[in-house]
Order: C-alpha cells, then structure tokens, then sequence
C-alpha cells in the first residue's frame, strides 16, 4: 500500500553552452520527481522533466495527483492503471489548466512513472522485462485509449500485441547485445565550429554511428556550414541528423530546408512550432524524400494522432517525460506501430527510463530497433546511471526503471 | 510606471448545478489576478479564468510574468506589445513548460490583461474605445504574429484593419444600442428538465433570442429530450446552441449530431477534443449544413490557424482569459477576419472584458455584430457588472476592462 509521498525539486546546472539548442539558450536540466512510499519499504520513483524555471509549478501539481494514489496498493493500481490515468486527467476542475497538456500532464507524467517504477521493483525485475513479460491484455489495461477510438480500439490494441507475441524471442537478442545510442551532445548551438569538429571526432571514436547537429540560426549559412563539418567529419556512413527546435517559421523551414538538402540529413527535427500540424504537412510534402522527426513537445496521444493522420512524421519522438508517462508513451508507439513510423523518443530522462522502453517497443510490438539518443550530461546524478559501451546501451539489469537520483 | 505587483487567488462558489457540464460537474469559477500598480496610483486588472483548484499554479506563473514588468512605463510597453509578448511567452527556461499553453499561457493572459487595463485607464477611457481609435499599425504593434506568418503577415494585419477604417463609423450605432447577448445560463448540465424549461421561458421573458443548452450525456436521448424542449418552449425563431462539452468520441459525435440535426442547433460546440483538429474535419464535412463551434479550450494562435486551415469551424469561440489575453484575441479575430468566420468569445470572464473587444471586432475589424455569450453567476463580485438589458449589452462607459473585483 502506498504509505506516503514525497515530492522533490532536483535541478542541475550545465557546463558552459552543453544543453543549448536554438530556443533554450541558457537551460538548467530539472526533475520534479515524484516518490511513491509504499509501506513494504520500496520507494517508486518517476519524473518530468523541466528545463529550470517553474519546475516548482510542475512539483505543486504532481502533488495534487500523487495524494490521490495515497492507501492504494500498486498491484491493483496497474491492474487497471488506464481507468486511473483516465480519471487523473480528467479531474474536473483541475483539467481546465490542460486539458493533457503543459504544467498538469508533466506532473502526471511523473506521478504516472512512479507508479510503473514501484510496480517493477515490487515485482523485483527491471521495467523493460516487467513490460515484456505482460500478456496483451494487462498492457492494454494500463492504456487510456479515450479521444483515440477513431484511430485505435482496445481490441485493434491486443491484436496489435498479439501479433508480435509468438516472435518475441526472436527479437529478444537485443537485451544481450544493446540498444543503439546516437550522441546528441556532439553539436549544442552554442558550441564553436572547432568544439563541434572536435566532438564529432570523439563520438565516432567512441562508436557512434549517429549524431545530431543544432541549427536553427539566425543566419542559415552558419547552419549549412557546421552541417558540412559534421558530414565532412563523419563521412558519409554516418546518420547525421539536424534539429531545429521549433525556431523556423513555416516560409523559412521551406526555404532552409531545401538548402540543408545536400548534406543529406537523416531526419529534420522539430522544423517549426509544435502544435502546427498542418505546416508541418506542407513541409514534409515539399521536402520529401527528406524526413521529419517531431514530437518532443508534443503534450499528449491526440495531437500525435493528428500527425499520424496527417503523414508528416517520418519520427515520432514521443517522450515518457512529456506525455503522460510510461502509459501514454505505450499508447502513442501503439498508433505509430499501426501507421509504420519508427519511434525514436525525445531522451528529458537522459535515456534512463527510454532504455526500457525502447526494449519493450522492440520485443513486444515489434518497433524496430533504431537507435535511442543519449545525453550524458547528468549521468554522475544517477543511483544507477544508463551505461553506453561502442556507442550501445546496456540493459539495465536492477529491479525497477533506473530513475533515482542521488540524494544531494 | 509599475512600482508593483499584486497577485490574487480569487474563487468563488456557485449555487447547486450552477456552472455545470458534461466534464466539468462542479466546478469553482476562479480568478488568477495580476494586479499592476502604477506609480500615478491607478491599478490595471486582468485575470484568467480556471474552475477553481490549481488557481494558484497561474498566479504563481502570472508573478514570473508581471516581476519582469516591474519599472516599465505603459504607455512604452504597449507601443510595442507584440515584441513584449513574443519575448515573455518564449521565455526560454520557462517555454519548455507550455509553449503557449496550459498554465503558463493562463498566467501569460492575466498579466496581459492587466496591461490592456492599465493602459486604457491611464488613458481615462473605457479598453473598447481606447482600440477603437488606435490607428491599424498601432494596434499590429501589440500583436506577437510568430509563426502564424504563412496566414498573417504584419501587412496583411495592417491592410485588414486599414480596409475598415472609412466605414467605422457606419458601426459605431452598436455603442448606443449596445451588443446583443444570449444566455448559457438556462441549461447547466445537472438541472432537471423543468428547470430547463422554466429558464428558457424566463430567458425569453427578458428578451434574449438565443440561449445555450448544455448536452453530452451518457445517454443521448436525454440529449434529445431536453434539446427538443428548449426548441419547444423557444420557438422557431430563437438561435438554439447546443454544447457537448468535448464530451463525446468521434464515433460518438458522428451519431448523436444527426440525431440531433432535426431540432436545428444553431451550432453544436465542443463535440469532442480541443486538440483534434483532425476529428472536426471529419464531423464539420459529415454534418454539413449545421456547423460547429470551438475554442473556448484552444490555447494559442497556432491551434486556431489550424482550425481555420481545416475549414471546420463555423464559429470561433476564442477567450481571452484562455489564450495569452487581449494581445492574441484580437490576433485570433484578424485570421477569422481573413476567413470570414465569425467570433463569437467563450466568456470566462463572464463578459466583463469581451463586452469591450466584439466592440472592437465590429466597429474596427468589421465582424458581424452576432452575439456575446452571457453568464451572470459572478455579477455581485465585480465593482463596475456587465449589464444586461432586454437581452443586450450596454456599452460600458467607465475607464478601463471593467475587470476589477470586490474585495473579499
């Protein structure tokens, strides 16, 4: 039985430039981290992430939430956690800050990973084999499919599972061998030329086979040329992708994008603002075969419904610390999984509680195994932090989802 | 200049049903109050609406907002408004928790409002005629028109409101007949049928010729009883508008609104998710001619390009105590402009402020003068009420939004 609550504010402050994209200059990498006490002695914990400022708002409304689960046991919680999720959501006054989007969905999503974590560490395996291990029908029941029905029905949801169960061991390798990394830390907007260079070097060395590049200047010829760099570095064998971060109007994506063309991007992340579907459409006709990847601040499965409707993501980045948790990230791959668009997520966690995901997303419903990003900036914060080796995660072998900081 | 800031958590308990809906079953109409105090001695109020718990996480975000106001001059402040705007929603610590959206967006209207209001009494004039005279540049000063730009250029904002001036005072007859309203107030959620019924004749009694009934139950013939009893008791000739509240699924919708066709809704409003801009297509192309309503959860000027784009709207309901206040209202009003689809607000701010800004979007922008919503649960709270005679709003004449309340 859940016994008590704490609710804790955990910011961490960067070196100089790491972190910086074209919009978020200056961020201070945040967790409003949420812990389940249950009276066994194990302590659930989940997070949102934040970049800093009003991370304290995000804590207040996971509190909110958290009191809620206060004298239930797990257990029953998860064995139903889909009508849960749907009735956090959905409480009636506190939804009209959302609904299932911003401050009150980052604190569900907290609140909602606490709850899968202490499940795993009850159960005493780790998240991803916990996910694995469940029968069709107990991960649907952890799913709100409300506002998607058009798209996705419960029953479509198990068939979607039941397919995939008979060749789970084929695919089951992957736990030994490693999920694929990409290093998104090679070329942060605010690095130099030299530093990018220099970082790009180092990524391969240590067996990278994918990285990312900011661009969203001010002046499109500095994001063209440290796109020639990081090609010309890489060579050509290398996926090199180039995020934006929302800093394109639609007339500039259309023109920039044409431009970057030449160096063969692997996607174009996050061109321009993330509610804008229809721009989005219009871009990915123009600029195909080049591919969009999107999502990272994408709040909730409806609007991801909508970009799948839409076809304009050749990615979805789905992230479990922006959606609302571990359930809603299961419930948009499940849409992608239906529609063929590889989910490659959005790491707010570090890649933390991703590589369990990305496991289960491989295994059960048979994603394929593409790469996870990595960002190692707050790795010495971690209890038990995401060990890359030649560039691979190694799976995680302690009960629960790898979420715990260390105390300060 | 703002020497300081005050901000109000003020809440306000409704009588039994009052206020109620499909999602929202009782509900605490609340304010979160930017107070901005002037050095002259005059205090600009704004606010944004919510039900009543987490009013405290907007007006903890309002104060990140109104502390960097603090020392600026109005007058100098609203000269370029737009800029202001653009620069406190993308804050870039504290975008990651929107952007544009949920509780950092209510936030971002209250302090927002509060500038419009001090503004205009500085001035010494009530917000709506303080607009009206603004010359078209000056009034595309306030607005923040980014990434809207494949829709709104700050041309074409300038031409729509250029087009208008010569025929303002062709409109300027509505300041003394005042602005029609219609009523929402007869049909909450959870009152019986007979007290639907004896409130709609009460409604026509006081000269209203359009009211509002509130459905989406779990049992649609409820539905249609109580939709078939206004249209009774209302006649033929009164504009009857029915209001799901987002309560119903696409396949949900798809049957009841024909169920519903034959009692001839004058719109049916939130059928179903504000973020689905996909689902509307598909309902508004189904059906065709009864048209749909929607905005009253639409968080930003993005959202209702979309909307506009897809064709599916056939009223905007836009509020600005929901998206970032007067700023992007009236943006939001010069899309529809361009669209020709009318503006009809949701008024959580029960019209104290959208008594001022149809005003304008009729006299300036030349919409059609339709109706304004009118809820009359929180009269007695404010200094200066909205007030209401044979159906229709008298144009208020004291300086300022009339937004200012009692003290408790």
């Amino acid at each position: 039985m859940i016994s008590a609550i704490n609710i804790k504010d955990r910011r961490f402050k960067l070196d100089s430039g790491a972190g910086s994209d074209a919009i978020h200059r200056d961020p201070v990498y945040s967790y409003a981290v949420t812990e389940l006490i249950d009276d066994s002695g194990i302590t659930g914990t989940g997070f949102a992430f934040t970049l800093g400022e009003g991370n304290d708002l995000v804590c207040k409304a996971a509190a909110f939430y958290a009191e809620q689960l206060k004298g239930k046991d797990i257990e029953e919680l998860m064995h139903h956690f889909g009508k849960v999720f749907n009735q956090l959501s959905n409480e009636q006054q506190f939804r009209w800050l959302g609904p299932h989007k911003g401050v009150v969905h980052l604190a569900l999503a907290s609140v909602t990973n606490a709850c899968y974590d202490l499940w795993a560490k009850k159960r005493g395996v780790p998240l991803w084999k916990l996910l694995i291990d469940l029968s069709p029908e107990q991960i649907v029941n952890t799913l709100d499919l409300s506002y998607i029905e058009d798209e996705l029905t419960r029953a479509e949801a198990i068939q979607l599972l039941q397919d995939k169960q008979g060749s789970k061991s084929e695919r089951s390798g992957i736990i030994e061998s490693g999920y694929p990394g990409y290093d998104t830390s090679i070329g942060w907007f605010s690095y130099d030329d030299e530093k990018v260079r220099a970082n790009c070097k180092k990524a391969i060395e240590e067996g990278f086979t994918a990285m990312k590049l900011k661009v969203g200047s001010a002046d499109p010829q500095r994001d063209i040329r440290r796109s020639n760099i990081v090609r010309e570095v890489a060579g050509s064998d290398v996926k090199v992708m180039l995020d934006a971060n929302q800093q394109w109007t639609l007339p500039q994506a259309l023109s920039i994008c044409k431009e970057l063309q030449s160096m063969q991007p692997y996607w174009i992340e996050e061109p321009t603002h993330p509610d804008d579907v229809l721009a989005h459409m219009t871009l990915a006709d123009t600029i195909a075969p080049i591919k969009l990847a999107l999502g990272e601040h994408v709040p909730n499965k409806v609007i991801f419904k909508n970009y799948l409707q839409a076809d304009c993501a050749g990615f979805i980045q789905v992230d479990a610390v922006r959606v609302g948790g571990v359930s809603e990230f299961i419930t948009v791959s499940l849409m992608c999984k239906k529609y063929g668009i590889p989910v490659v997520p959005h790491v707010g966690d570090m890649g933390q509680l991703h590589q369990h995901l990305v496991l289960f997303n491989h295994i059960a419903m048979g994603h394929e195994a593409l790469f996870l990003e990595h960002i190692p900036h707050l790795q010495k914060h971690f209890v038990h932090p995401a060990v890359i080796k030649n560039g691979v995660y190694q799976t995680p072998q302690v009960a629960g989802s790898t979420c715990e900081l260390k105390n300060q």
